[in-house]
């Protein structure tokens, strides 16, 4: 085994399949490792052989060249794979087992982590709390759009599948676990989205597909997700949800036209800071989501966020923008008594009971999302597709375990 | 108006229909009514024509004479009504409003209802914290399986269906929110069911099945009934659940074979105290179904138990069980860190979100619960037959508002 | 009783002290009286002879010029009175009584109500959800810093102290808990402050001061207040806190001084939308104080935001101030995970509990705000006094009440 | 270093201090281990120079026979210590911390440990879920009242003291972090002791009393112990409770004489098992305890459940005792809505920020439980002197690390 074809980020707008160094139990150096990582022993980690791997927005923001990616930094967080290798310190999970990998990185052994808040963990990333495989500033552990990938502190991060061929049956639907579906799952419980509540989704990409299919999971009894484009509505509307269109008439009468009142029990922003501003032809305003949702949420109402917000973007719009200051109408969250949950998705808090109401049956993930598999070597035009709006969830199949494999 | 038909307890086995004074807005003296409470004025309440009222496993307690009620106690407690007349100090309900009543009778104005207890409101019934319509040591507050009842507290109590078409159509399902569907939901919820959960469910009589019902709601992986009673067993497996038969195998080798581990994660008490042994032909054993609990409960699971234990059970099988005492393996309870939620669910802190569940069609509750529609003059049959095992739910008709609505 | 002293606001910096209506159970037009609320009955209300009605930074927003309050709008949300008549509906509130009335009016009966959050209460206020007594746009009913005042809903937002005796020695304490005690309790808890906690107070003023005691109570390690005021400082160590000057070094450099490390497990913003830029002579920057909470706040803490955000600001240094929207360095509070809590605290979810902490000696806030006891008469000085910085929390004596007692 | 002086159990009534191997980082077979520990190994432990290390009322258990415990098991799971060794998977503690253990072991990588259930791991015990040090039917883990001990998965278990000569001052404080004073938060919190509550802690034994400390800690108005032993309870007063001598009249009614009313609103207990019943010369009635709790409880109230109860004990009084089964009045609980938490104190939810209330001199634990250093070969006396209901925690110094620290 001495190669490894890994998709990396090259310029704004390209991404390139490469043949990278096989992995092994060391974090060494390279694009985008901080100094205080590179040569960093894993003796706690594993080897994994790729089974599925996705495109994420929050990739999209680096392509775009919305960020100080490095060029080579190899991509990818959402990783679901097979142990090929092990450390000397791992001590339950096995070669051979089916893993999800959750895309924060945690070492379970800090105080965030030991309380659950592993999205915020304190030894993984010299620059700040907080870490993920394949991410500009989060310590620069190698991504896993690649066949093979190294997973540190294994025993505590991964979530292994006891019965491996039913794994490989649901592979389609188990790999939005890494990250969207939790992700989806904790705006919408952020948000307080319940049994009997009305929801409203800002935005039907992944994240707010996955976060309205969540909604319906914990019992909510409407779902109503918004965007500008109509593919994604459409999208939206083949499982059960309300839509409406953000070019047309303001939210709140839209939302009043299907629930009779014009606001909802929870919000959530699926979007993030490259939002754009509501009506025909809009601008980006990166806080046209929030004002929004501060509008359409009852008093007393939660606003979740999943939706990345980001300390610097090199594009932003202007220079509050490009120093992630944003114009938010907080004085009218303040007057209906709102609450905001910010911050990477813990995933760990979720995965294992989203798996097992994936294998039961209970949710169709893979669908909800437009789950769509493609090759390691299609990467190039997966990227260039979804940049383009497609409404669909790409999937890489490093290794063929997805031919054959359809979202039921 | 001067007449009021209502079926009243007459004597161990024997129930029948009556007629009653119509009601006022005034707690008068009667079967069961204490003494401080006799002559009480409710300005605050409303004259209900009842629209659905449902013979609930509560009152067969009485009604088996395991209970000290007395002669002419107007039975019922769960009732969905129309408004036809309403006190002076009632400002947000009007006449034509229609309306479900929780089971408990609550002031709105003590420290409990504050903290949303309101299954021990302190204002309601003299001899302890916690009241009902229609039973015994519960204040005297006249049942509602009758034409019209009169509802105390009216703002405050009444959860009032702002689409009155669309409750007259639901209304099947509707009148399970007076008592077991929150009741159900309550086991459920106490118990930690929640996504991808599994759950066990002891007993498939009515609120079981809610119990049941609810964890799917709530987004349970898998839901696990058990019981007796082959025909009650089928009613579970009608709408997706799994069953095991107690007169079989012992509970933990029956699960194990459906789940492939012998444990659940959460288990609900839907028996209470008039459990039987499990095996074929076994006799009363109050404690039972909380030690078996203890058993096929994970540590640190919840259990709910919204089934009823009572302070004196004058037919109990021996000493202890007629104080209300039983012989729990606590011990077990204790070394798997078990935590036990009991008591009267209260209503309020479900009903509301439970109704839009059922008005967006995202749950089935008269379907799963086997909703049976009679006549109010056939209540005395519906009890026999519910004594008797019947896997049904009955719901009284006393003005012909269910004649052609079904559930769905 | 034809006649009742009362303040009034009568134009930007003037406040006066004018003989009104002696109150009956009617919310007159009037001042600020919205026209659905005027002639309102309140057969559910009571009248206070009220014993201490203290003088709020809120007020000071209206005295400022800082709202759109009209002229002769009777002022006063903090009212602590011996009841002297009640209404047909009231049931469980007798004449004689002493109670503390919680700032926010609350029907009891609401959707709102029932889920505890009494701060935005849907039938009180035709305008928007939540009320006060005495405030512009809250529904105009007629402010407490008076004689004698009207209380609707009385047996609901009544808190009545069973030992009238001993509530007249606390009575200094006691009248804390109509609002600011309560308002600073709830920044604390919604905060996340708790035992071992480090805790971060954003202003000195009684709302900070309440918040830091609060903490304390809660049973924080440290509590650090800010400020600009050296006054306000050295109150705030006066019961034990720490302190950090504003116009000095920056808050993170001040913390890690104090701490060893720069940031706190929970922060709280106690000023609101008339903040200052921190340094000498900064002028007013609505956003700094929520800028500074996300610098000092621990990645995953809470910010707890009692300080008055508002819709409408015509003082507003600019325009975006002039709207409520403020420049929020948003991305970094995403970044490090932060939830953010806001809105009116709905007092009656503490202010039992903070009473039996006050009846028992647990906690001294009339002490921790400093509070200074004056006429009715002199309410014009208490505003100027208050208004110039002065570290007191302003407490009227309407009826001498407070003649003799003071804080221990 | 060739030996390790310990402490290890002879048989009832007997106990007695010896010379054990010193410990390296492998679960050697021995007294107590369970097969399939035997010979484990630990890359992930570290070795601790005991510093501190208590006696407690669970270690009586085995010592008055109670249990099955074997000969030569070395007892003890109160340690803390400085490392002197430590495994090549550990990476965040380092020779020369001194660090607080838990008495419960946990893996940090099990379901139940990545849901902060420490005290039920999955991992370390064979025979069940949860595990401790020296302890019967524990896993074989060697105990801590000794030199020297291997503490297993060190990183996820430790508390690490940042600052060592703090914690050298503080260590007869510190000490407390590994069971008692956790395990006594665990009941109050679990029971709902919060601010304002009022409290009753059933047992002035260690446990009662660090749980009566943190009522008031967690801001509790009112605590209240009660005991059959008069000197116990007069340390319960020492530090500001309020006691009832159980001896004579019965709970409620002192407790009314107390409060003026005869609940409480949490109860704690903090007894267990080896209860007797109430007044004079009563013998052992395992229910005792737990039946008085849910008559002076409050309705609505919780039970905490820190006290130990057994699957099985060769010493009850009956045969039901012997089975772990007792005589509940649990229909009386379920009248009155409570809610029971039961089972080992998960140390690691608790611990830091205890930790951190001593080292800011929040509370003085060591001085409410009247901590009381004796030599490790004093080890039998305290035993001995603990049976007989001495009012002091024992706390053995096996390196002299005890000497000249004082609970101040």
């Amino acid at each position: 085994m001495s190669g490894n074809r890994a998709v990396a980020y090259i310029e704004p707008g390209v991404v390139e399949v490469q043949t990278i160094d096989y992995p092994d139990l060391v974090l060494h150096d390279g694009p985008g490792v901080h100094p205080q990582n590179a040569g960093r022993q894993c003796r706690h980690g594993v080897i994994l052989k790729v089974l599925a791997t996705n495109i994420c927005g929050s990739d999209q923001h680096m392509v775009r060249g919305r960020t100080t990616a490095p060029q080579d930094l190899v991509l990818g967080h959402e990783i679901t794979g097979e142990v090929v290798e092990k450390g000397p310190d791992v001590e339950f999970t096995e070669v051979g087992d089916v893993v999800s990998v959750p895309f924060n990185i945690a070492c379970g052994r800090c105080r965030n982590c030991k309380e659950r808040k592993t999205g915020i963990c304190l030894n993984v990333n010299p620059v700040r709390p907080g870490s993920a495989y394949g991410y500009v500033d989060m310590g620069g552990w190698v991504g896993g759009q690649a066949e093979y990938v190294m997973v540190p502190y294994a025993d505590w991060n991964l979530l292994r599948f006891t019965d491996r061929d039913r794994a490989r049956e649901k592979l389609l639907d188990l790999t939005m676990l890494s990250d969207i579906f939790p992700t989806g799952f904790h705006g919408a419980v952020s948000a307080g989205a319940g049994v009997g509540s009305t929801v409203y989704v800002a935005g039907a990409g992944p994240v707010g597909l996955a976060a309205a299919a969540s909604a319906q999971l914990l019992g909510a009894a409407v779902v109503i997700v918004g965007d500008l484009n109509p593919e994604r509505l459409a999208q939206a509307r083949s499982f059960g949800c309300e839509t409406i269109d953000l070019t047309q008439d303001p939210p709140q009468a839209q939302i009043e036209a299907l629930l009779g009142e014009p606001e909802v029990d929870a919000a959530v922003d699926a979007v993030g800071f490259e939002a754009r501003a509501h009506g025909p032809d809009a601008g980006e305003a990166p806080a046209t989501v929030l004002n929004t949702l501060m509008e359409v949420a009852r008093a007393g109402a939660g606003i979740g966020i999943p939706g990345l917000y980001v300390t610097e973007d090199p594009g932003g719009v202007d220079n509050d923008a490009r120093t992630g200051a944003l114009k938010m109408r907080f004085g009218l969250g303040w007057a209906k008594s709102h609450y905001f949950i910010t911050g990477q998705c813990p995933v760990m808090r979720y995965h294992r009971e989203l798996s097992q109401a994936i294998m039961h049956d209970r949710v169709q993930i893979a669908k909800a999302v437009n789950a769509t598999v493609i090759s390691l070597e299609d990467a190039p035009r997966g990227y260039a597709e979804f940049d383009q709006g497609a409404s669909r969830k790409y999937v890489l199949n490093p290794h063929g375990a997805l031919d054959g494999v359809t979202a039921i």
